[in-house]
């Protein structure tokens, strides 16, 4: 929206004014009135809306169906589950006026709606027929925070929750590691970054969880980033709002809870992860718009072949805009598509009309290829699944880089001074972790699931006490 | 989830009573622990999810983009614009407590999201390049209301809210109207229901718009519902937030604006609308499950088929379910199927094994007709078609039915106890309109768009002044 814009600092230089720079050049995102709040703007909201698109369709074909439950939740409802009033206490905002009138009892808006769907799962639930339930919803949740930075820390974000209740505890343990692989696959084969999948530690655990999965991304930075969670929730949740149903012998039990969600912090994540020295790159799967097309100069000639052309691939069903803002120079042109992201241009001028060739640039190589008009639809096809498959492998490379095998207190600040995440034996101790954390600023981030089953005993990278598996150690967003 | 339902009472007994019986009967939704608040079923919401894609996809068409702004919207910001703040001032939910201290600025939860929206168009609109502006919102709003009626009458509920701004007052006159108009087409074309689309009158128009356009539907308990919004602004939020940009000659103008929403109240006319005393009837087009395959034994030959049958259909696309829950009666499946109003019930038993048949009962005629496996794809297509058409048809009847030209205050009593809506010249001045209220709990609705340009001199039904248009007036919901 505005026209003239800022110059965009290098990723290269400094990633964090980079990304910042980038919600406005790239009309991502700005600051709205209340601190900690952002707007959404079209472009980004536009990636959202694929990444709705593409996991919700997951999750349907598996049985979850969407519902919607209140914003706003009693306090003493909140309150039930000890943990988890504990954990959510400090970032709760607060309605106490409602129709004008002082309220009798306060009410949360939803930091998250384990509480406000459970009390109706436990009138809804009688028999284990009844079961599984498994049910999700889109919204937006707030978690007070001051410090805002776009998508990865925001008072208000929007996410998707799914909450099932199972009959056996068994159930409630392959159901949350069946969303985490979902979680999985929508970052490996859509949002083309490398997921670190594994298990939270104590400490770092969701609030009332007795297990919490995670995905974990890395970025350059040498930060991790924290990318979906899935919660084998036991029975507290059963235990505090009483949800029991009749089993097969008619007696009464407590159901086996998960809850899994993935919020607009993925959105950071792809930004932060695939973009240049020059601005986004976007994945195709995900891209608001995956091929722009430009003509060279304003002739009606080159207007009409560009119309064309994009009706010829909109009808493939790939998403295609023309860019006629002949306002602007052709560099200026250019480099806008370059800034967001947009993983294929065209461009047409006179030549190309000529030899029946299109110019098309690859916004991940930045590469030039002629191609010819007759084969445009595979031609196109092949580019976009090629940048796809290349940032991922890209982000995979890179993610193998960022992480470093470490053994010793030394070590892991050398990692950490050189913008690293450590892999490392660690004794699980949450004593430990608030030290390491106290130290160093680092978190323990994940067990990756290859390693929870396979034991040892080691000594603790940290306070060399007895160690028996894994982790990976460091700073994160 | 209620394994043994009550009974469901007749619409045609007590429609009140019956639209509550079927929250619960047909899983729509049911009272959450907020006072006002209600939960959205999974098949409720289905049905606004299909309402959602079939809206989304008409104003993407026209350039529309979605975006999310703020649930929070700083107290003073709500000020600005006087008639706004005068309008919601008695529904606000107030959030007076964040991260456990008291805030300095109380913050609003959004009751609608012009002031939020417009202090950021503000910002971003330099030049009348950067017009039409076109936003919209899927979200939900809070306006604080203890007395709920599930969907019509809730203190949160869900919609999309569309927002634009003009440089040329034309403009945003056209686009309320394009708005009015493709509400229109979703009653009309999907939901099923007679639309009146009209102008409301001077009191019952937004708080902060020149022109209140709406959609009214008729319910046959004789009361109006206003089913979807859209308003011109003129310059009233350009002024109070100083949305300007340099036209053409470089002045600054301030622009014209308009918004427009339609609510899940969509879903409560639909509901409402269509159902007979054996439950809902839901339009082909939006109900979640369009067709219902019930095995009639437990036979692996008829599962068998049963399958068979529903991935034939599935594959064109329609939405299909069998119902295998034997632990019920063949009477009680087929009853549960009809409270849910799923258009069209396919039934196998051995007889059309045999035969090469299926029984299909139509779920508006409650008719049952054979039709034979080897026609399957255009027998189940006529039938869904014609019962969309029907439904609408009666629905359009139903509403000629329901309104009756009246001249005279005694008249106008007579129509309101025979449960009907009035058509009758009116005077348009807001202190009759108040007397209107107070002496008979109606309202003006509207005045259709046709109606409109036409003026004449007549004296007003009620106060016998001087009327120049025919309005729509009645109770409402």
């Amino acid at each position: 929206m505005n026209l003239e814009k800022k110059q965009l600092t290098k990723k290269s230089k400094d990633i964090s004014r980079w990304y910042l720079d980038l919600m406005e050049l790239a009309d991502l995102a700005d600051y709205a009135p209340v601190k900690g709040t952002i707007v959404f703007r079209p472009y980004s909201y536009a990636v959202w809306e694929r990444i709705q698109k593409i996991f919700d369709a997951m999750i349907k074909e598996d049985g979850v169906e969407n519902a919607y439950f209140p914003l706003f939740i009693p306090y003493s409802l909140l309150k039930k589950e000890k943990q988890h009033i504990q954990g959510f206490s400090p970032e709760l905002a607060i309605v106490t006026i409602g129709g004008g009138e002082e309220l009798s009892e306060k009410l949360v808006v939803r930091p998250t709606s384990e509480t406000i769907m459970y009390s109706m799962f436990a009138k809804w639930l009688k028999s284990y027929q009844d079961l599984p339930l498994k049910i999700n919803q889109w919204c937006s949740v707030v978690r007070w925070e001051k410090r805002t930075y776009p998508f990865l820390r925001t008072m208000e974000f929007l996410w998707q929750e799914g909450h099932t209740a199972h009959l056996e505890k068994n159930e409630a343990e392959s159901m949350a590691l069946k969303a985490l692989s979902w979680y999985e696959k929508l970052y490996k084969e859509y949002l083309a970054l490398h997921p670190l999948a594994g298990m939270k530690s104590h400490t770092e655990k969701f609030a009332g969880a007795e297990k919490t999965y995670a995905i974990e991304t890395v970025i350059e930075s040498g930060k991790a980033l924290q990318a979906a969670t899935s919660h084998n929730l036991g029975q507290n949740f059963s235990k505090a709002f009483n949800i029991r149903v009749l089993d097969k012998k008619n007696n009464l039990q407590y159901v086996w809870q998960t809850s899994w969600g993935i919020s607009t912090r993925s959105l950071g994540a792809v930004f932060l992860g695939h973009g240049d020295d020059y601005g986004l790159i976007l994945p195709p799967k995900i891209a608001p718009i995956q091929i722009i097309i430009l003509p060279i100069e304003k002739k009606d000639k080159l207007l009409k072949k560009t119309q064309e052309i994009k009706e010829k691939l909109s009808n493939k069903t790939h998403r295609v805009r023309i860019d006629t803002n002949f306002n602007k120079g052709l560099g200026w042109r250019r480099n806008h598509w370059e800034i967001k992201g947009v993983p294929l241009r065209i461009e047409i001028g006179e030549k190309e009309i000529k030899e029946k060739t299109l110019t098309a640039v690859n916004r991940l190589t930045l590469k030039k290829q002629k191609i010819e008009e007759s084969t445009i639809y595979d031609a196109v096809d092949q580019i976009l699944d090629q940048i796809q498959e290349d940032l991922y492998e890209r982000s995979r490379r890179k993610t193998e880089k960022l992480i470093v095998r470490i053994t010793d207190k030394q070590e892991f600040s050398q990692a950490l001074a050189e913008k690293k995440l450590a892999q490392a034996w660690w004794c699980e101790n949450p004593d430990c972790e608030k030290k390491i954390k106290e130290e160093t600023k680092a978190t323990t981030r994940v067990i990756e699931l290859e390693q929870i089953e396979k034991k040892s005993t080691k000594s603790c990278f940290f306070c060399r006490k007895k160690a028996e598996r894994i982790w990976i150690i460091g700073r994160a967003y």
